[in-house]
């Protein structure tokens, strides 16, 4: 009988999970909680097929390292099998610090970044389970001696980026983020101690770098996207403004707590399991439930963003180069004072701008590099016949309520 | 410009809605609300991927039907524009008096079955889109002359079978159940205003009845999405005994309103557009969140239950071709109380068994009917060579916790 | 760098081989002239895209073994590498003895089975790589110890066969024949020395008998491919009938080596390198050729046949389920020689019958044999709740050319 | 019944054809000839999936423009019935005067280009067909009114190009070449007369034109497709040279036809029908079996070309940015003489060289136009936040047999 644990995953057809500590963490309710988590928030009021999550994400990613070591392997890369656990962990834990709606409302809830958080839960589980996920922090750290096992979790070429081009691509059905995964994870290679790439992989390197920034463009900054999360962002903060001036409000315990106290990064460290266990009951549930449970609320730009959310009536959303005037602003705003009725600061909620920019993601820190036959490698930008960088674009947005269109 | 909406989707790439009555229904919150009942509940906890709503599946559904109409008019049959629109709106609609979790707990949070609560939704949207949606009723409740655009809707071939098998198949990874939907379509043809098949499409007519029974044993009824379900009903049922307990609860509004009324097929008719307002807040969200709320509920069964669930430390079920003994039962139950403390009636929500049956999904009321070349048309049953009912089996399950086994 | 030459593949993405023996098989002209020997000879008549090759099927198979090897190994199936690269070798060469259009002119060319030449081609090549095929000819002649390698190669769930439902779905573009390989590999067990399913793969072994049952009615039996391959077969004969008049004729220096001597069994094993070298001249190219160079013979009959296949004026072909009557036959003859003139016994390639069945695929001598989780193993047809043998059928038919219909 | 004939495609599921016109036009040998024409010559050497046609690329040309009329008259851009048949016939022929592997020997057996050749042909089908073909080829030759039509055939994201990259990718399985050809239509429209791209379309775009220029390098220009093209190149020019000087050949009558008389532009004009009915028995099968014939031949290039391409003994190709020097030539030159005798120009046969270049993709002539929401069209050089011009690369290549490595 086989000593797997089989997922189904459309994307991949099947993942293999052996029995033992992968599956044991996988069962643990910290990271079941990343069943209630989506991938991509609010994505799927404008791609409806995007409703994955990280579980399944980090399942997906798992998958990619087990395909990856085996390459490794096959070229007599050394790894050894306490190495191959290690590294798995790392990338089947690499987000289990994601709270609800990840990105989006990351610094509203708590003070403390994702990675630290996942950090915290690693240690927490390590605890659990008797010091073997050791190696898999150090890793996670980048503090483990071979560099290219932190650069298969986190570098420009890791198994965590990988998948969620690849299973974004799928669940959107945006077919311009189609990578070949598989051609970049066998064209894998390692030279003093670094990841590199095959010379023969160079087209699927080019591919998957204008995959990534398609996927951008039409996923991740779409403006619709953008329009919905910061509404969201809007809702929750305003949530919180009512919540610490005792207004009435339906709330769900774990919020509530979060609410409450202003938790910071010390307070984690203090007193982990307490604050780790809270922060697990934690999910895109509570968040959404929030909304549903205020749809009446007295206060009108609480009511109006709730109501706006759940039946998705988005606001409208206008994209410049240049900022926007004051002077347009202005009259927006009396527009809708002449609407619903005049307030106060509030109105900064109903209407608001921003800057969206795809700057992280064009500058490569860390390039990829290429692995000539001669022996050589060198850093892709010079490796291709292309120019690779793309411009840096910020783009200046306004966002308001459709009625005053 | 495009007069249609484009929605992507990763099942047929895109959909198309042309502006006007189709679009806006789906912009109404009773449809939207909609994006959050997922297509198939629980089944996610056994293949990640399922997380489809019916949203999504209602959008497929029309899908369909635009190219079926398209084909039956490329063979000369006559449906108008009006028909066309009507058959849309029949399909799209299907689907909306879907309550959370649908077939799950239909029968526990109201006493009316879905279709009959869709015809509800449909009168109510009738009134609003000042009488648009007529003909589309008729066709739904089958009093419309041409009885093919009913069967296009509801029968043996329709275009929500089409679409559940293909999608639920597409996100399960399930690719047992995989069918030629378009060369079906393609087969579609009318003769004596009854829908029939082409004979070429008699293989692809085979295969989708394989498929479907396939999906049966390996998606609906797989023993653990069964386990999932059951604990789901019977957590639900704890909540509403402990809610006309008076016990401490933490509820939705929404969820609130069901459980303090027990409202007949009636009352729904007689406050139509009242109740209609309740139950569109009603979503799976409410559900999940009833559970999250009450872990800590000081009832043993529910925290039991909801733990169970959130975590998904799912109960073993044992499957059977004949009842479970009595002394069996009786063994567990004692085993039960041995572990967690003596328990009265209660105990029913933890041990508990039942039976399942393919038996809906077997017999073939309105059969397939085959349209051969000289004219002539035969029931699927007689034109194939090839035994396809099969036979109807009943098993019996019982379901306990795992810490008993 | 990779130790493996990558193959491109659409169907299952890449396929590795490693340098060492099995590369130097493929490189040998033995094993590069399959692919000039299409898979499903004359289908792509009906399904264009069906030009896929032995060449690409054998490495297909070759693929799905070293998955399939893996699988076993991980259950812990003993299997050194020795008798890995073994049943590599055999399942790569299994079809190395083909012939131009395989089985349709097997019996005109040469009177010898495939098998029977794919032996001779492995002990030839045996010499040729000083012993290194022993092992794997043990395996393909069923000699070896372990019988599951010969299983692998050639039995109900051989790797043969799973990739070539696998690949000719795919290059058809039938649908009805995809299967889920990746499952039921993952489901291979050995007990007593024989493969075995485990009982959870059970559905994906319905799932794959129907699916081959569909597929020969949908492809390899088309009746369209049906009437192609008999014209093709009719149209070689004329060939050998006119060659053994000595009428002129263009004809390859290959394909005249074998009309003009009548090679038996014992001919190849006498002489095996000699016969064999001028057998590996011969592929699809010699008998499409032969049909181009005499389009415009002066052999009514032949120029007939050669114009019509390749033009593509396939005769018509009546189907039934009883013998056509003498009279109607007749009947059609007359016809057609009022139509092209009085001709003797000739008019038999011009006119002609036959029958077709699924027998051989309906009768499963050696039947799937299922693993359930108590460690009994039981025959396919005991474990399914399903009827799984389908009814032999026989169908007779008749062929003409379209100017007398 | 069905009006139309559906041919199955695995790249679109189905192609259907309305019977009349179009479907007569597949029938006729001159256009089944294409389906012993492959759309990538030798490609099947390096990708062995590549083995589609031109036969199968124009049925699914055919498709695309099926589907692109349907996206433009419901943007309400006029096209009549006849304006439709017509461009379908227009792209339906397109390839019709590809010569055996096209490009690749198309100065070699004639001195015109395809596209003449494929005017020619529709000039002589139009005679058949009673003039049904002259609108079409008025907007084949780019004189109807509506350029647009035109564009549709022949231009920057004509209905050639679209299922060419999508086909080639397929068939290859380099998923890097995947486009998405369905949304690319989607967003087509006209201004001016023109084609035009939406707004929305231009990442969609953008990836289709990294796409094509991948598929370039990957494939088209992929170095051992080069070594295979022009060693057949040489061993045609061989054939002829030996033809010229009366050596014996084993040649099909067809081939020597061609080689017989050096037809011009003109003699195809004077006798049109003779010349055409000669070269329409012209495809690759001609060829590789006057490779196949004269594996023996006494000439030594000839045999030596010939066997190395039959058993794809393929030759070492070397790639610089600059061109080889002299005496690195002249040096392998002499190696080449010291292993297979002396010889004289006849050497240039067997070590060869050359330059390839992405010239011809990377410049766009007739830019694509971005349709943007305020009604103006721009460029899409202006329109991208990209460069998209590609450097133009130009790599100087020496080929030699690998016995000299």
């Amino acid at each position: 009988m086989s000593k797997k644990k089989i997922f189904n995953d459309p994307v991949y057809g099947f993942i293999g999970v052996p029995y033992g500590i992968l599956f044991d963490l996988i069962e643990h309710p910290y990271f079941q909680r990343l069943r209630r988590i989506k991938q991509v928030g609010l994505t799927h009021y404008v791609y409806p097929g995007a409703l994955h999550t990280r579980f399944h994400h980090a399942l997906g990613a798992l998958h990619l390292m087990h395909e990856a070591i085996e390459v490794l392997r096959s070229k007599d890369v050394e790894i050894t099998e306490k190495e191959a656990e290690a590294v798995n962990i790392a990338i089947l834990l690499h987000d289990i610090g994601h709270g609800p709606f990840s990105h989006a409302l990351e610094n509203l809830l708590i003070k403390i970044h994702h990675e630290d958080l996942s950090i915290l839960f690693m240690e927490e589980l390590n605890e659990i389970f008797e010091g073997k996920l050791s190696m898999a922090i150090q890793i996670f750290k980048n503090e483990y001696p071979k560099p290219f096992l932190y650069q298969l979790v986190s570098g420009q070429l890791d198994m965590d980026r990988l998948d969620y081009l690849n299973r974004d691509s799928f669940f959107t059905g945006v077919s311009e983020g189609v990578i070949g995964y598989d051609r970049i994870i066998k064209m894998l290679d390692v030279r003093d101690g670094n990841l590199v790439v095959e010379e023969k992989g160079i087209y699927s390197i080019e591919k998957f770098l204008i995959a990534r920034r398609l996927m951008y463009w039409q996923v991740y900054l779409h403006k619709t996207v953008l329009a919905a999360e910061q509404m969201l962002i809007k809702a929750v903060k305003r949530i919180k403004e009512l919540h610490e001036m005792g207004k009435p409000l339906i709330l769900s315990p774990a919020l509530s707590y979060f609410f409450n106290q202003s938790l910071t990064s010390q307070d984690f460290k203090n007193s982990r399991k307490q604050v780790l266990d809270q922060f697990a009951k934690l999910d895109d549930v509570d968040v959404i439930m929030a909304l549903k449970d205020n749809l009446e609320n007295e206060d009108l730009v609480l009511s109006f963003l709730a109501k706006s959310i759940i039946n998705r009536e988005l606001f409208k959303i206008e994209l410049k180069n240049i900022p926007f005037e004051r002077d347009y602003i202005q009259k927006m705003r009396q527009k809708l004072t002449n609407e619903i009725g005049p307030m106060g600061n509030e109105l900064e909620h109903l209407i608001f701008g921003g800057t969206e920019s795809n700057n992280e993601y064009s500058i490569l820190k860390d390039e990829i590099r290429i692995l000539f036959k001669n022996g050589k490698t060198v850093p892709m930008s010079e490796a291709s016949d292309r120019e690779i960088h793309s411009k840096i674009i910020t783009k200046y947005y306004l966002c308001y309520p459709k009625i005053i269109c």
